[in-house]
């Protein structure tokens, strides 16, 4: 069996060589209370890019040498704990391996129902907790706000928008490609553009001139400061994410004019990590399910297939390869 | 009897030549409701630089070849209105003439009591409130936060540190001189910095090494920097002000590693403006007066004598010649 390991630390964009492979096995027999598992599905997410330094932050970083860890979905296919039985599908932070050992109290069942498993790792787990979160509990949503979310095609952004859609306001969102412009329409966003062919502070101005209220960061840079130069009096901005410059390897400047604008128009900017917030698990849990379920939001995937796939798939992130959630199926 | 009037609008820095002066006369007979009144004191203060822009605002920008307003205790001298008689100490927003009419509706009267009436233009006024909402309505101050608070010898600035060591917080102001780090220390402030001498992030970190709780921003700039570079998680700014950066005639950049801050320290930035937060007024002069009559809070004046000091005096809030509340005495 292999895993797959942080090789070298990045400086800049990832590589292939940011990667390595090495044989792995693990522990036999188990410990007391863990199960052996095979993933299905991998999840990859860019906020691992920041686990690839080594500086403190609300996670430790990976280390080097050691298996890359994510999200994943994955069958039991040993246990020595009265919880998990073989053949249960459950979900947890796994080492990129293709068989690895797990503590079952690290672990969740995945239920049994309609719905794909999939849907664990994206619409139902952290980036949908984190679209919710950032709108209702950071960005104080309501009704009949105009809503610009960034990266409006990616795994959160794509359930962002529907969510605020869905909610009944008014909902601008950006992407990287036609293809990504198009697939949002269809989802029924308001509007959409393509960042790469008009700068978002152009593009605000034409399609919202009267300004926005609450922007939904996913991107940080050029994006925020359209934002905050488009926001309204009151006007909110949740910063989930910002990955146009995880990858900077020198000092980035922040939006210009900054001060200015949040005294005159009284903005709110604020921060988020989902991990704070697990006390709206459960709201969000059965509002999401009953979304999904009625079909008023659509499940976005994009799928590599095999454990080989994985570093790519991670670097794919970056390059905007993924619509919606990015997974790897082993 | 003269008025000084904005005579031309300033790029970048104002000077004299920004002002002048003119005849003027109050409408006689009075109107209905009005009163004619002769101002005592006149307060100049660091927001009334957006207002030479002609740029649409909070409040609208004052207009070519017309006097300049501020707020300002007068006396009465001629009375149209039931409410007012001549003798009387009122408080308003008025031009900056040596005699001047004015619609009763927009007065308030001065109480008569042992304190000095200035006290109205300053710490039980609007720099007073501004302070007051700064720390507790948008900065959520609590005991024992770690407060950072720039421009701390000004007026607002002043209060600000007083009304935060009062409430059992460890404060750190930053000023422009050592006299104004020494008279800070005289009140009672845990430690002051001059700004010009040790950069602020340099300041903040041999000061504070475990970071600051709560920033009062009246600077922004390379202050609003260093803050957001020490904050701790779930730290908070409250926007005041950026006096840096008001006679700032080009694009103004953010700080820096914004985005990455703010997420990862799940940061909340707040920009205020005073007049929306009347409803805390009644609150603010209840305490802020029993704070001024028992000694807990100081007031800080810098008065200059004759109606003509007034551009002198307001250019003199840029140069940082003011400690503590900048006013003219006629």
């Amino acid at each position: 069996m292999r895993a797959i390991v942080l090789a070298s630390r990045p400086v800049g964009i990832p590589t292939l060589d940011t990667f390595g492979f090495r044989e792995y096995t693990y522990p036999k027999p188990l410990p007391i209370g863990s199960i052996g598992v095979k993933p299905r599905w991998f999840s990859v997410d860019p906020y691992m890019r920041g686990r690839m330094n080594d500086v403190p932050s609300y996670i430790p970083p990976f280390r080097v040498d050691e298996p890359i860890t994510s999200e994943a979905i994955a069958e039991v296919i040993e246990s020595s704990s009265d919880q998990y039985k073989v053949g249960d599908l459950i979900r947890a932070q796994l080492p990129w391996a293709e068989e690895s050992a797990v503590d079952a109290r690290f672990v969740t069942k995945v239920p049994n129902g309609d719905l794909s498993p999939t849907v664990y790792l994206g619409a139902l787990g952290m980036p949908g907790l984190t679209s919710y979160v950032g709108l209702f509990v950071v960005g104080a949503l309501g009704r009949d706000d105009v809503v610009f979310v960034s990266g409006a095609a990616g795994a959160v952004g794509s359930l962002a928008c529907q969510i605020a859609k869905v909610s009944g306001n008014y909902v601008i969102g950006s992407a990287g490609s036609t293809e990504k412009v198009n697939e949002l329409k269809a989802l029924g966003i308001d509007v959409a553009f393509n960042y790469k062919e008009t700068d978002p502070k152009e593009a605000l101005r034409l399609l919202t001139p009267d300004g926005i209220d609450l922007y939904f960061d996913n991107v940080g840079g050029g994006h925020l400061d359209a934002a905050i130069a488009s926001l309204r009096n009151f006007g909110r901005v949740a910063l989930c994410g910002a990955i146009s410059q995880y990858n900077s390897d020198s000092l980035v400047l922040g939006p210009s004019n900054f001060e200015g604008n949040v005294i005159r128009k009284r903005l709110r900017v604020e921060g988020f990590i989902v991990s704070d917030h697990q006390n709206v698990r459960a709201e969000f849990e059965d509002v999401m399910t009953r979304w999904i379920c009625t079909g008023k939001v659509k499940v976005l995937e994009t799928v590599l297939n095999g454990f080989d796939k994985l570093p790519e798939a991670f670097l794919g992130l970056f390059k905007g390869t993924n619509m919606g959630k990015m997974l790897v199926r082993l």
